[in-house]
C-alpha cells in the first residue's frame, strides 16, 4: 500500500547519541497549527515520567498539541522527580524552538527503565531536529523510534473527503505480550473536535493494539496518541468512515508490531469461537497466546495441539473438554485442517499440518461449543532469537 | 542427604518401549499392605484420564491403595472413553498380578497429550515390573518417570519415632510454570488415618509444590499422591512433626524440579515483602516469576531490575511505585545488594551485581512498602535450551 501523508504535519528523525551504535534515536512530529489530541496509555501501576506528564496534559479540558517528541535509549521510568523535570525540560526546549507552549508538546520515551535521560544528547537532538522537519519525513521519524524493531512501521488511509490518517509505531518485544514498549503516533488532517477524538481512538485501539497488548499487560511506557489538525479543511468527516479508517491504520500498525516481534518467525491468529461470552473467548485466546509451551511449539512448527487445549483449560473459563474442536487456519483465516473434534484427536494428515505450520502466517481456531461469542488475538512464536535479544538487551 | 526408604514399600522402574530411545519409561510403587491415601490434583479443566480416575477413587470414603503405576510417553489426556478404559485396564492388570482390587491401583501418566497409551508396551512393562519390585528400587523408579528431566528427584525424612517419609517426583518444564506435568509420589510407613492425610498433604503442597506450580496454572496431569501404610508400627506420629517432615520432603522435591527446569541455568527465589496482604504478595511474586522478559534477564545475568518493577506494576496489585525497594539476595537468602530504593535506582556496584547473578542460585526481594505480609516463589531462568526442548519436544 502506498503511504500518504496528511497535510500540515512535518517530521524528522536523526541520531543524537542516545543509542551507542550511532543509529538514529530521536524523532519529532510537528503540526503547523494546534491539534485536537487524545491518548491511550499503559495501565501499568509503574508509569514512566512522560506517561504521567502526557496524561496530566491530556486531562485538561480541550487540550491542544503542536508536537510529539520521541526518544529511545531510556524509558525515563522509575526516575522520580528528575524524570518529570527532564521530560518537561525536553518539551520546553522543543516549544522554545517552535514558538509554542511547553504544554503543547507531548513526549514519549522507550528504552531501559531506571536510566535517566541523557539530557545533553537530548538537547543536541532537539536542536538538530527542528530544522530537519519535512512533510515527507515519515520514514526517518519511523526509523528513529525503533529499538529492537527490525523495520519501521507506517500505515495510512485516505478518507473520501480527501483527509488522510497516518501513523507510525514501534514494538518488537510484543511476544510476551508483557512489558515491551509499544508507542504509536497517529495524526490526521481531518477536522475532528477533541470531544470525539478520545472515543474514536479508544474504539480503534480496542480492535487493534489491544488485540496484541492485552489490557493490564502493558509496559511502563505504552502510549498511542492521535492528533487532528484540520489542515484538510473544516468539514468534519463522517464519524463511521473515520472510525473504520482509523481502525484500519491501527490494525496495520498493530499487526506490523506482531510480525516484527522480537525473534518472531510466525504470525499467528488465535481465534476462539463458540464461547458463552466475549470475555470468555478473549480470556481463552489470550491464555493460548501467552503460553510459552504453545509459543515454542509454534516456533517448532509442531502440531502439538494438546498444549493449546491445556492452555485453554487453565484460562479460568469454565469449559467442557468434550466439546472442544480445533482447526488450523490458512493465511486467509479459513479452516484448513481439523485437529480436534469433541475433545479428541481428529483424523488428519500430520505432514500437511506441519507444512502449513512452517509457513510464515496461519492461525488456530478453538471452538468451545458453548455459545456464539468469539474473539481473537494476534501473536507470534517464541524463538531462540527472543532469548538472545532479551537475555542480552541491556548489557 | 542420605536417602532412607520407608518399610513395606517396593518399587521398580524399567523400559518397555513407551519411549523410543530405549530409556526406562514405566514405574511401579507397591505397598505390602493397604495404605491410607490422599492426593492433590491439577485444577486444569482439561484433565487427563488417570487424573479423572484417581480423583474418583480417592473421593470414596476412606479409600485404600496398594499400588501406583506411572507411565511416560503419553499423558493419556484428551483421549476420551478410550483413555479411561486404558487407565482402568492398566490398573486391572497390576491388580491381577498383585492379587488386589483394581480400585486399589492408582495410575499416573505423563507425555504427549492426545496420544493414546501404547497398551501393548504397557502390558509388557507391567508384567516385567512386578517381579522386579524391590525395597531399594527407588532410584530405578525415580529414573523411569523422567521425561525432559535430566536427573531423578528423591527426598526423604525420618521421624523421631522411626517412621520414614520418602518421595519421588518429576517435573522439568516448570519454567513457565504452565502445563508441564509435575508428578510426585510420597509414601510413609507411619500409621496415619486417611482422615488426617488429606489435610496434611494439602498443607505441605501449599508450602512446596504450589510455590512453583501456582494454582490454576497446572497441566492436565499434575498429581501429588501420599500413601501411608503403617508398616513402621501402629503408633500415630505427632501431627506437627509429621507435617514438618512432610513439608521438608515436598520442598526438597519441589526445589529439585525448579533446579532441573527445562533449560534452567539459575535457581531464583522471588520474595515479596511489605505487602498489604499475603494474596497481594503472592500475586506480585508470581507475575515476576512468569514474566519472559524477567526470566531472560535472569538467564543473561542482567541486573535489569526495571523489568521486575514493571512486572510488579501489571500484577493487578494496587502498589505505589515510589515505595518500592529491591534487593538481590545471596544463596542463603540474605540481602546482598540493594538495587532500588523509593522506586528509583539505588547506588550499587553493577559488576558486583552481575557477579552475583552469574552464580547458580540467588534471589530477589521486592518490598512494596505497604504492610507486613510476605510470600515467595521459586523459579528458574528462560534459556535457549528451553526453546530448543519445547520447540522440538514432540517431533
Amino acid at each position: 500500500m502506498t503511504f500518504c501523508a496528511p497535510q500540515g504535519f512535518r517530521l524528522a528523525g536523526l541520531a543524537c547519541g542516545l543509542k551507542r551504535d550511532g543509529r538514529s534515536d530521536i524523532a519529532l512530529v510537528v503540526s503547523d497549527r494546534p491539534c485536537a489530541v487524545a491518548g491511550v496509555f499503559t495501565t501499568n501501576r509503574v508509569k514512566a515520567a512522560p506517561v504521567l506528564r502526557d496524561q496530566a496534559l491530556l486531562s485538561r479540558p480541550e487540550p491542544l498539541a503542536r508536537a510529539v517528541l520521541i526518544n529511545t535509549g531510556s524509558a525515563n521510568a522509575c526516575t522520580g522527580q528528575r524524570g518529570l523535570d527532564d521530560a518537561h525540560a525536553s518539551a520546553a526546549l522543543v516549544a522554545d524552538l517552535l514558538g509554542c507552549q511547553p504544554e503543547e508538546v507531548l513526549t514519549l520515551s522507550t528504552g531501559v527503565i531506571g536510566l535517566p535521560l541523557n539530557m545533553e544528547a537530548m538537547r543536541r537532538g532537539i536542536v538538530a531536529l527542528v530544522p530537519a522537519l519535512r512533510a515527507d519525513g515519515w520514514p526517518e521519524a519511523a526509523a528513529a523510534i525503533m529499538t529492537t524493531d527490525t523495520r519501521p512501521k507506517l500505515a495510512s488511509a485516505r478518507l473520501s473527503g480527501g483527509a488522510v490518517i497516518a501513523g507510525m509505531a514501534k514494538g518488537a518485544g510484543m511476544i510476551a505480550p508483557h512489558m515491551a514498549t509499544m508507542l504509536a503516533v497517529i495524526v490526521t488532517d481531518a477536522a475532528l473536535p477533541a470531544a470525539q477524538l478520545g472515543g474514536l481512538l479508544r474504539t480503534s485501539v480496542e480492535a487493534s493494539f489491544n488485540r496484541i497488548v492485552v489490557d493490564g499487560d502493558m509496559s511502563t511506557n505504552d502510549t498511542v496518541l492521535l492528533l487532528a489538525n484540520g489542515a484538510a479543511g473544516a468539514n468534519v468527516p463522517d464519524p463511521d468512515e473515520f472510525q473504520t479508517a482509523l481502525t484500519a491504520v491501527c490494525t496495520e500498525l498493530a499487526q506490523a508490531i506482531v510480525r516484527d516481534g522480537e525473534g518472531a518467525t510466525k504470525f499467528v491468529t488465535v481465534e476462539v469461537t463458540g464461547a458463552a461470552t466475549k470475555t470468555d473467548a478473549r480470556a481463552v485466546a489470550r491464555q493460548i497466546a501467552i503460553s510459552p509451551l504453545v509459543k515454542t511449539a509454534f516456533y517448532g512448527a509442531d502440531a502439538n495441539w494438546g498444549r493449546i487445549l491445556a492452555a485453554a483449560g487453565y484460562s479460568g473459563v469454565d469449559l467442557d473438554p468434550a466439546r472442544l474442536a480445533l482447526w488450523l487456519l490458512d493465511a486467509q483465516g479459513a479452516p484448513a485442517i481439523q485437529l480436534v473434534a469433541g475433545g479428541e484427536p481428529a483424523e488428519y494428515d500430520e505432514r500437511a499440518a506441519i507444512a502449513l505450520l512452517q509457513t510464515p502466517a496461519w492461525g488456530v481456531r478453538l471452538d468451545l461449543g458453548q455459545g456464539t461469542a468469539r474473539s481473537h488475538v494476534w501473536t507470534c512464536d517464541l524463538s531462540h532469537d527472543y532469548v538472545t535479544i532479551n537475555g542480552h538487551y541491556r548489557t
